[in-house]
């Protein structure tokens, strides 16, 4: 099961402009089809525009974007309204020329920071008296201010519709978050020789962040975990001045960005002589991690409804449970991604009960931690297409046990 | 008014591993006051909890820290409630180690996805019927769940009670912020050698990153903008792979993050030989800034009241106005600066006419825009003490004309 070390060249390299440039034509192409569907839905529920507000939305909708955090110093610019027949995208000066350019197909409205003085007036713009709002990601303060500021327009609650259909991948889209992969599987591979004892899990995580940045990342989609030992019991951790340790696990937890879509993978690594304990730990979670995945993909090879997120998450759950680690498996097994680091659909114990669906592209990611002691987690990302009997890893940084240092 | 080039060395170095460590104490005494502060309004409103939900917060009163970005995936975790007598950090099993490391001063509650159904409960635990709850930062649908979960305890609408106590800056807070100013004065003096003609904007950005970061800032405050000729009139755009011109401007608007505090300084430096109208333009620009902290450093040189933050932009507008480009300056003068990017007081023409609090630090950064032609903004951060008779930049950095390439 110990496999030889991987090397940069063993992936696919960055994109090349024309990638760049073929993705850019395809989300033009593919925005008319996606306001359809928006359209489709206002229609079915008898209202006659949608207000958008989350970052991954404008983006998707609209080609408007604002890169991570900046929606926080962003007021209302970037916020839109679907109505029946145009777009409007918001924008305060300081984005307006940002917003023509990436926007063609919407009509850009200047805002300032009081955006329900304008409310009323911009929905008239867009002949709009009942609009759907996304009442878990609008504030209950915003909600109540646009209401009592046009009394005559009507809120009415909708919830996910966006993210419903952004779960569901266009072609393009996949390509981009196999691109994202590769970028970070060349990463880690990049980065194996400068493992050993005594090197600070922040200069690894600083490290892989460099050659990522500087070989077809526009960004990170998160920042870089490297977690050794024991602080690998933390899920979400952040690197720190700790010593990668001997005889103990290293966790890396990381992603790229590639023209706005992103990837998430997890590797643990065995620095020098592995834990009998560890590796049977780590055997575990591999399983449980391939029984999520064959349950999909013998769903998908005898033609039958896909398994829904929880189906999914209870394969690799069963696995772990039945080591005697239930109790150290506190996450979900999985989420979508895209345009976001966590998007539908959900592998989880709390997910919808609806088939997953397809194509999309989710993690498979379980884990076992040892509080104070260590912790095991193997994340790929699975793109999955049905109709087309595609099950495959995204990722390609192999996932048996990797002894370094 | 041309100055000579400045150099790394003209600026302190990177915090020491004893400054951090006197923070972190600052901080933990510190926090009883706050929560004092909290509890005070509490008591003034009839309320025996308030409900918590920013991450600049959750550090602030509770010492749990999430990195930008990391309350995207991190569910309801690091959400809180000050009671009457106590504080609860909620966790998801993913955030549990880290939270009971970073808190001590509070109990962590477990929690999953679902916190209306634990909702009633929590509150009982710390005795409370009724919650202020920041309706600008909690969604409608939380609020209306949270509502319907537990009809027994009252939501009650609380607007910037925390935004407002954080405006008012402690020692070690504003220790952090001048150090941060520092780490970014350094980056861009260690980047003036690069600056040339062809450069293109995301390889000087990419640079003063990779200084700062390894140079004493633990994350950036926000992506650094560099943006050359024409693209400076984007207040708020996005470098690219645009060559540095010879004869136009440069904007540099960047910051660092130390032991959680921000900065944010934008120069705007001249490559080749300046056309008059740029010179002109900055020269109205460099009079705007100075007419905003001359009006502060009078006032408090006085002793007569502060300046609201309206007084300050006005100050600062005014001269833009004068010059006959009032059209050209959208954006506000200035904010405050801390555990947020943006923050209060706001100098803007919005801002609340109270007078600015004290101790404080803000920004001051007036900007001309030519859409198509190019833009000039020139941003110090000032600490205000009015007590102590304080009005000093933090900003090191020089900010006369620079001529380079």
């Amino acid at each position: 099961m110990v496999e030889r070390l991987p090397d940069r060249s063993d992936f696919p390299g960055p994109p090349a402009p024309s990638d760049l440039l073929r993705w850019e034509e395809a989300d033009m192409a593919a925005r008319p089809v996606r306001l359809g569907r928006v359209r489709t839905r206002l229609v079915e529920h008898g209202l006659d525009a949608y207000f958008g507000v989350r970052p991954e939305h404008m983006r998707y909708l609209t080609g408007f974007r604002l890169a991570d955090g900046e929606e926080k110093v962003a007021g209302h610019s970037g916020k839109f309204i679907v109505g029946l027949d145009d777009v409007v995208v918001l924008s305060d000066t300081r984005y307006t020329v940002q917003a023509v350019r990436e926007a063609p197909g919407a009509r850009v409205a200047p805002i300032t920071y009081d955006l329900p003085a304008r409310w009323g007036e911009l929905l008239a713009s867009v002949g709009a008296r009942r609009v759907g709002v996304e009442a878990g990601h609008v504030s209950h303060g915003l909600w109540t201010a646009l209401q009592t500021a046009a009394p005559g327009v009507d809120l009415v609650r909708v919830d996910g519709w966006v993210e419903a259909d952004r779960a569901t991948k266009e072609p393009a889209e996949v390509e981009r978050i196999r691109a994202a992969a590769a970028v970070a599987d060349r990463a880690l591979a990049a980065a194996l020789p400068e493992i050993r004892p005594g090197v600070t899990e922040e200069a690894l995580a600083w490290r892989l962040e460099i050659v990522m940045r500087t070989s077809g990342a526009e960004a990170l989609a998160f920042a870089v975990a490297c977690l050794a030992g024991p602080e690998a019991a933390l899920p979400h951790g952040s690197p720190g001045e700790r010593p990668v340790l001997d005889g103990a696990v290293l966790l890396f937890d990381f992603g790229a960005q590639v023209a706005g879509y992103r990837s998430d993978m997890t590797r643990t690594l065995f620095v020098g002589e592995p834990r009998p304990r560890d590796v049977e730990l780590y055997g575990v979670v591999a399983a449980a991690r391939q029984a999520a995945i064959d349950l999909v993909a013998a769903r998908v090879a005898d033609g039958a409804a896909l398994p829904t997120g929880r189906e999914a998450d209870a394969a690799a759950r069963d696995v772990i449970v039945a080591a005697g680690h239930g109790d150290h498996f506190g996450h979900g097994t999985g989420h979508g991604i895209g345009l976001a680091t966590h998007e539908l659909p959900s592998l989880s114990r709390q997910a919808a009960e609806t088939p997953l669906p397809s194509p999309t592209v989710f993690s498979v990611e379980p884990g076992i931690y040892l509080e104070g002691e260590m912790g095991v987690r193997i994340e790929d990302l699975v793109h999955l297409d049905a109709e087309r009997g595609i099950v495959e890893l995204l990722t390609g940084f192999p996932r048996g046990i990797l002894v370094l240092g």
